[in-house]
């Protein structure tokens, strides 16, 4: 059977303020009624149901896990005593799936990105899946046709067609720089890693096995303890002893049996407040609002203002002004990584409430 | 004696959204620890005391100035049904001053302006009772020598000297297009009005009554019940009635004993959130902020947040952010006139409650 794995333990700061050391970005709803999250969940409803949805997260975020995917058992709501990048937590994700069902496919996906055509990212996935049922040795992965040279991903290239879409890999890249960049982006042979993925749980956990065997003994140790009282318990005591490594370095990089789909959805990260430009349509000014906002003489801005509260902007242009109840931002437009200056600035005894 | 004569009942929007319509300009604090009527009050301290202070502001403000000003005894915080302009406000503290002394003189100033050298103010002041004791049939006024092209002021233009330091008016000019703010600029005789007079109560009260003679008759029916229970319902059927005209208008136009001072003291009339940038000294980037506010690579801004709330700048420029509970303004600096393209965004049934 078909699971999805929602990966969801995040704990970024580019959306700050809306975005909070206790309320990550998997959580916000940026825009219309659902949150990241839910979307997540919901884009493969009623196709993988509730019960053979997982979500990993981090411990601290299970109750808001459960608040926003009440239909999610609580026994497949992962929790993480402390953050070890993809690979443990994908070894945890396989190890319990395998329990409730030796056969089981993986959909592994990020919690906090956007999947714009439902449809077309279910036609992909089922051709991902019939290529894992078919061949249940390939790692598959999905790749998006970058549209412009970003730095900011990691690269797939493509070798040769292996038919219906797919690819061997030739390649992983590392985030380029600017000129690599521009060079894959006009190859034509050179993906975005989207980090969606479809395997066979048993295999990953093989894998796993084979390129860190120590990772995957102590994974093991916990396999008595599933849907047991003690589980909590132990995995409190094995899993921050993992080593941090993403499923990437420590199993894609190192195989040979990858095959990548070129992704016919739309896809998008949602990197930091430029997005929300994407996601929430402008008016006849190019400003994407959400909430009480008043824009007088102002073009291109991205606002957000929460309940009982107006922001109003006034011959401004190009600006990102987002308010909260105890913080507002208000930055030039264009750069997302600049956020973390004043996620830098605001760590003083006096600000860092404010986090 | 000498009496101060403040006048509060100001309504102006021009400092949105931390003035209301419930809390105008001349209770804001903008700069240090006072409001401006508080500072209006001090700078008379303790030369006029609370016990010869006068207040005249609207009825609904009230409460608002008793506990602005808790020294001034109630019944010398007289109360405006209705907003009438200056020659009905000033018509009724000259009746109510001279109850209680008849030969009284009034300094009459704008409770919502900013005069940072109170020595000077004082002399000035001082010298322009003298010439009133002296001449108890001047009216006599300060003008301020205009530092730019203001279009924004009434302008005296002065005559002949009469000593110690003042001049007969030739003419008030009304607020000038820019070519003739210029020359009156360049002109040297030319001063900015800013409405602080110095003037015998009898003298006022009495040209108030030539020019206008059924405001007077009027404000007259009132005198029998100074200091009496009837006085509020007296005050409430009369002032409503009277004519609504500025006592530029209604007397100093129309008089020839008038005499203009050039103010030595420096007066800034804190005409909106651009004045906040003279009143707060600005840090080494040209930041003048007020409250928790953070900036990073941001110049020439004007910032001011609430308590527990922080404002965040990343990389702006020239630009205006006031945050309070329930709104918030992000606007580009250099045209305090603009507000009031937001104030009139405002009148909607969702929104006018932010007004």
């Amino acid at each position: 059977m078909l699971h999805s794995v929602i990966m969801a333990g995040g704990s970024g700061t580019r959306f700050w303020p809306l975005s909070r050391k206790s309320l990550p970005k998997q959580f916000l709803t940026l825009a219309g009624e659902r949150s990241l999250i839910q979307q997540s969940f919901d884009r493969c409803q009623p196709w993988i149901p509730a019960e053979r949805t997982w979500v990993v997260t981090g411990k601290h975020l299970a109750d808001l896990t459960r608040q926003h995917l009440p239909g999610v058992p609580d026994s497949q709501i992962l929790q993480e005593p402390a953050a070890r990048n993809t690979a443990p937590c994908l070894g945890l994700a396989a190890l319990c799936l395998l329990a409730l069902d030796p056969d089981a496919t993986m959909l592994v996906m990020p919690a906090d990105h956007v999947i714009d055509d439902v449809a077309a990212f279910r036609d992909d996935v089922q051709k991902a899946v019939s290529l894992v049922d078919n061949n249940p040795e390939r790692l598959v992965l999905f790749g998006v046709p970058p549209t412009y040279p970003a730095t900011g991903f990691g690269y797939i290239e493509r070798s040769e067609s292996i038919g219906q879409g797919a690819f061997e890999v030739k390649a992983f890249r590392e985030k380029p720089d600017r000129d690599t960049a521009e060079h894959y982006l006009r190859s034509g042979t050179f993906f975005w890693n989207c980090g969606i993925f479809v395997w066979k749980a048993k295999r990953i956990l093989e894998a796993l096995a084979q390129h860190e065997p120590e990772m995957v003994a102590r994974l093991e140790t916990l396999r008595p303890h599933i849907g047991m009282p003690s589980w909590g318990d132990a995995l409190n005591e094995i899993f921050p002893t993992l080593k941090s490594i993403s499923i990437d370095y420590a199993v894609l990089e190192r195989e040979q049996k990858i095959a990548v789909f070129e992704a016919r959805f739309p896809w998008d990260d949602v990197g930091g407040w430029e997005a929300v430009a994407r996601l929430v349509s402008a008016d006849a000014n190019g400003n994407s609002v959400v909430g009480p906002v008043l824009t007088v003489d102002s073009r291109n801005c991205i606002v957000r203002s929460g309940d009982n509260h107006v922001v109003a902007l006034l011959g401004m242009e190009n600006c990102i002004v987002v308010q909260t109840p105890d913080a507002t931002l208000v930055a030039r437009r264009g750069d997302d990584e600049a956020i973390r200056q004043i996620i830098q600035a605001l760590q003083t005894p006096e600000l860092n409430k404010h986090l």
